[in-house]
């Protein structure tokens, strides 16, 4: 047993003092698990936009000085009252929403959205106990993010938010299984579930929507070409130039199976007349993965009549509208929206896992910088450029 | 062989020479059937509220004379050449919309739409022909309406909008699953799917709406609850008193094994939050049956998070507009539109009859009027002053 079980535990992390301006590699205090949770020494993170857009905090009430961070891999170093699923040592991926496993949602089949560990992006404290953060500075708290705060060499997090995974498997892989790249290989696998040979039309160049073109990929026959169309469009690039980042992203997205490609930009007419022109009548399936409410709107525009089945999965603002004439409805199309590609995070990450293990699921091309922890804002230089898919952030 | 095979037919039609205006009893001429084409005796007929629409021609051009009629029961009196899945003395149900069985909609599962057969409910001649009428007063064309024209003693309907039938069905109870019923049946079965003990909330307080509580009542287990929550909402039931029928069709709807209403009128907050309210956060189903925008919105935003599927039945205005947050969606809500109740109708017509002859599904209670071939009219006239759900009419 490790010898700093049930004590404080002083380390580094990442600490956002304030809203936009670059973190700050802290020494910070570590108080040990309370009932239900899980402190879990970290070895690998990522960037995700969701701790970028909640550390620009520009449509958010701001909760500062916070540890952002919420796609990760690490050990169990110790385990609070209670916690029967995992062990010191055992290998984890902490997750920003849960599954109690008790409420209507977790024993529903079909939904993740747990009522008691669904993701709240307000709160800066730990779920369901004290209502206190586990970190501090010199006494004073600094604030949690998601439940998950990874961006620090430990974190406390509840036993309902881990994923216990197979301990062969490279956390410096698996870590971005956490968010973003499960979201979008579970809106294709789990909701979207195109069929063999189906057309495909992603909206979005961005981590979720080469992972939503992963999965297709990985869905067709090994040789049959799965004619996936890749439509790029409105991909919020926070403050980049977003037309480079289209042309760069384009040559990223072929290693991704991805076979065509469409920029509103060069059309007059709307993009879902466009690919329906370009499909017979539309796309058999969409998967919107931007932030623009335009988006979801041609995403469920250009699905064939009689089948077609648009997913949403990127979150819009707050006073967005979606609008459609209703016939688009009538005439057997389906609309489906999903968080987190519909994963339950601790009965199903596992087998994601597995999946990368297995060779089904190429990770690799996901991993488009590595920078050490100090390096940290970095990553988030590489975002906000949109030159990266996934940054890796080594703590050691 | 019938006498009349290839032979011009005199008989009684029901002419609407006007809009709006009573259909007179005519003496006409019906022609043998074309290539592809089968001239049924009809036997019964009953009366829907597209012909209604139709009729009033208020939003549409209008297209007169015209024989209206689309949900009927007959049997084949001669067939044109190369039809080959019915012959003379078959029992038959006529259906506005076809399948052709050979276009991209008809080979996918997924879909009743054919490209070549669908609706059209401008067209006063036949499909896929020499692009006339069949019927004629003195030489002069009477036009056809979505290629039944039931409201005649024969007509001519092309092979691909026929679905032959067990000849031993009462071709006077099963007539109604030529459309309406058959719609509602579809929508809950094939489309919402609700899973036992679902709460299923339904829109609007016509045939379908009830045909849909009809099939939720079959899904359930005997014996136990299925707490099917009507809602009661806007049905538009043209120029008739609305909460009267409201309170006349309510009880009716008890037959249906519906156990809880809601009048929209009785609640000063939106419907949608009174039914989240009567059921822990959404119905797991809901099915909207009326022309209504609103009710089509509520329909969506009353189910539940997680696992909520709203189904689209009523067919909307040109002008409406399907409006909602991305965020219901988001949260894993299904939006589906459902055209005839998904069944295709050569294919899946007479599995349904089957339904009703095993017993299963019950007919009469749709039934709530009769008359005679000569008192067309009065069946309008129930239907207008929303008195009927179905009036069956007697050719013979
Ligand atoms: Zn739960
Ligand atoms: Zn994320
Ligand atoms: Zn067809
Ligand atoms: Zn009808």
């Amino acid at each position: 047993m490790s010898s700093t079980v049930g004590q404080v535990i002083r380390c580094r992390a990442a600490v956002a003092w304030e809203a936009g301006k670059p973190l700050v590699i802290e020494e910070v205090e570590v108080v040990p698990p309370q009932a239900m949770e899980v402190r879990v020494k970290i070895l690998y993170t990522s960037l995700c936009h969701t701790d970028v857009y909640f550390w620009e905090a520009k449509c958010q009430t701001p909760v500062f000085p916070r540890i952002f961070g919420h796609e990760a891999g690490g050990i169990v170093e110790s385990i609070g009252e209670g916690v029967r699923d995992v062990k010191p040592g055992d290998h984890v991926l902490p997750v920003f929403t849960g599954e109690c496993k008790e409420c209507r949602h977790c024993k529903s089949e079909e939904s993740n959205m747990c009522d008691l560990l669904r993701i709240n992006t307000d709160r800066g404290v730990m779920l369901m106990s004290d209502g206190k953060s586990r970190f501090s500075i010199n006494g004073k708290p600094i604030y949690h993010f998601v439940g998950t705060s990874t961006f620090s060499e430990y974190t406390v997090v509840h036993i309902g938010c881990i994923a216990m995974i197979n301990p062969a498997a490279p956390l410096d892989k698996v870590c971005i299984l956490s968010c973003g790249i499960s979201t979008g290989l579970g809106a294709a696998l789990n909701v979207a579930k195109p069929k063999m040979g189906s057309s495909v039309a992603i909206f979005g160049l961005g981590a979720v929507g080469l992972a939503a073109a992963e999965e297709a990929r990985i869905s067709g026959v090994p040789g049959l070409l799965f004619p996936i169309r890749f439509c790029s469009m409105e991909f919020v690039f926070y403050d980049a130039d977003q037309y480079t980042c289209l042309v760069r992203m384009n040559k990223l997205a072929k290693k991704f199976g991805v076979n065509e490609f469409v920029n509103p930009e060069d059309h007059d007419k709307p993009v879902q007349e466009v690919i329906a022109e370009m499909t017979d009548g539309g796309v058999d399936r969409s998967i919107e993965c931007t932030v623009s409410i335009n988006a979801m709107i041609s995403a469920f525009e250009c699905i064939h009549d009689g089948w077609g089945v648009a997913v949403l999965v990127g979150v819009p603002s707050k006073d967005d509208a979606f609008k459609t004439h209703p016939m688009n409805v009538l005439n057997e199309r389906t609309l489906q929206g999903t968080f987190f590609g519909n994963y339950k995070p601790r009965t199903d990450l596992p087998a994601v896992v597995e999946k990368y293990m297995d060779k089904e699921l190429e990770l690799e091309k996901f991993i488009t910088h590595e920078v050490p922890f100090p390096e940290i804002n970095k990553a988030f230089d590489y975002m906000l450029q949109g030159n990266s898919l996934r940054c890796i952030i080594r703590m050691e």
